[in-house]
């Protein structure tokens, strides 16, 4: 049995409750960290939070070479954990696909998301989002500024009044995380600063971190500690531009 | 201080430890369950596995009169629970707004919902979908088929290639929850039936049901107990198509 366990958002104490039995319960723990991380847990905080051995895979150790972690399930009990929910990802689909062609069950065990925790600090509402995106740091796309990709998608959203969750680019091997600062400098730069968007940072934590601004404006500010996101916003709700002006302080100018 | 705390998709043991933490050492602790239900737990195995009294609002009693919940927040430490995430639906910004123009401090507490277990489950990508939607009971919105807005969003979605979630009705006061075959009944019968749907029930249970067939044939399955969720895949990536065949079922003829 191979279980995909989500860890949440934050710390070690953001796993759904039934995860954490599931982690307790394994024969074998591995867990990957470069889709995601968590904010405030290391892999020995959780270690010692759940009292198990974590075998962490990179991106090789997942998508070329999953044999350990499927003969792991194939012996006993085996949870393979993701910072966020375990499945939003193409990556972990392909591991459950191997795992089912090799007649071994799954399962999956959800946990919040940025995506939710993006839409619930906000106040921008779920079903009012279109398509979402991802801002890649400049070198990694080999161009030299926002892929054309990226801005067909905020636009295609804007025309129709829809809001944009841009998931911000992560180079686990070296540790680069593109902050909320930087992706809104690339936009301002690149296509055009004078829309509202909104920066998430620190989702799920005690203390999170939501500003809405202009664009050009938010590329000259900071954010804390990233991973974080930008949100370009659509038409807004009444309700939805209160929200914005009461939790992410945005200035009432830009909400007309 | 109030908190809004998730208690995720299906039982007791779906919330995050720190929601646990929290409900734990409230003051008061209130409920809502006209918005979504839990599929495996009541007001008493949440009152009996937390050790706490549980205050159930109903619809009015959060929306018209949230006094009494303002009132333990401004007292002590309260808590309001929803199932799924506490946040992504418009009367719980209501509420938080309500709290800020109150001087209190919020706090979220985020949870897995049926948006994210709809990807997880399926094998659909979470950014290859676009708006989602609702199908209502035909008598609650007075017409006698399907909104024409349903139509036009997933027909807008179809056209960019982009996924569709559509959230059934529940109908709380009488309990009445539209079912993933009568959905897909209304699509079959009102619009077309010749395309491919997937019905998610159960989600977050260790059980769930995913069956991806032509909408016409899903109206004439059953999936257990609601609340059910239908999707309308648009395009489908490779990795899509083998997961749907894999976890979903599908008659291979539809993924072309």
């Amino acid at each position: 049995m191979l279980s995909f366990v989500g860890l949440g958002l934050y710390d070690e104490r953001s796993v759904p409750v039934d995860g954490r039995e599931k982690i307790r319960e394994a024969d074998a723990v591995f867990a990957e960290f470069y889709t995601s991380e968590l904010v405030a847990a290391t892999v020995t905080d959780l270690e010692s939070y759940h009292d198990v051995s974590i075998k962490v895979r990179d991106r090789a150790g997942v998508e070329q070479d999953p044999a350990p972690i499927l003969d792991a399930a194939e012996s006993g009990t085996a949870v393979f954990l993701t910072a966020g929910d375990p499945t939003v990802s193409t990556t972990h689909v392909d591991l459950r696909l191997r795992a089912h062609e090799r007649g071994l069950d799954t399962q999956i065990v959800h946990a919040p998301t940025v995506q939710t925790a993006a839409s619930g600090l906000t106040g921008l509402q779920n079903y009012r989002f279109g398509k979402a995106t991802t801002i890649p740091f400049p070198w990694a796309h080999g161009g030299d500024g926002v892929p054309q990709s990226v801005i067909e998608t905020i636009e295609d959203n804007l025309e129709r009044g829809l809001h944009t969750i841009a998931y911000l680019d992560i180079k686990a091997e070296s540790d680069d995380l593109l902050s909320g600062s930087e992706a809104a400098s690339l936009l301002a730069t690149h296509w055009r600063g004078d829309m509202l968007g909104v920066v998430v940072g620190q989702a799920g934590s005690p203390d999170p971190v939501v500003v809405a601004d202009r664009v050009d404006e938010l590329a000259e500010d900071t954010f804390g500690p990233a991973p974080h996101l930008l949100i370009i916003p659509g038409d807004l709700h009444p309700i939805e531009r209160d929200a914005l002006e009461a939790f992410a302080n945005a200035p009432s100018s830009l909400l007309e």
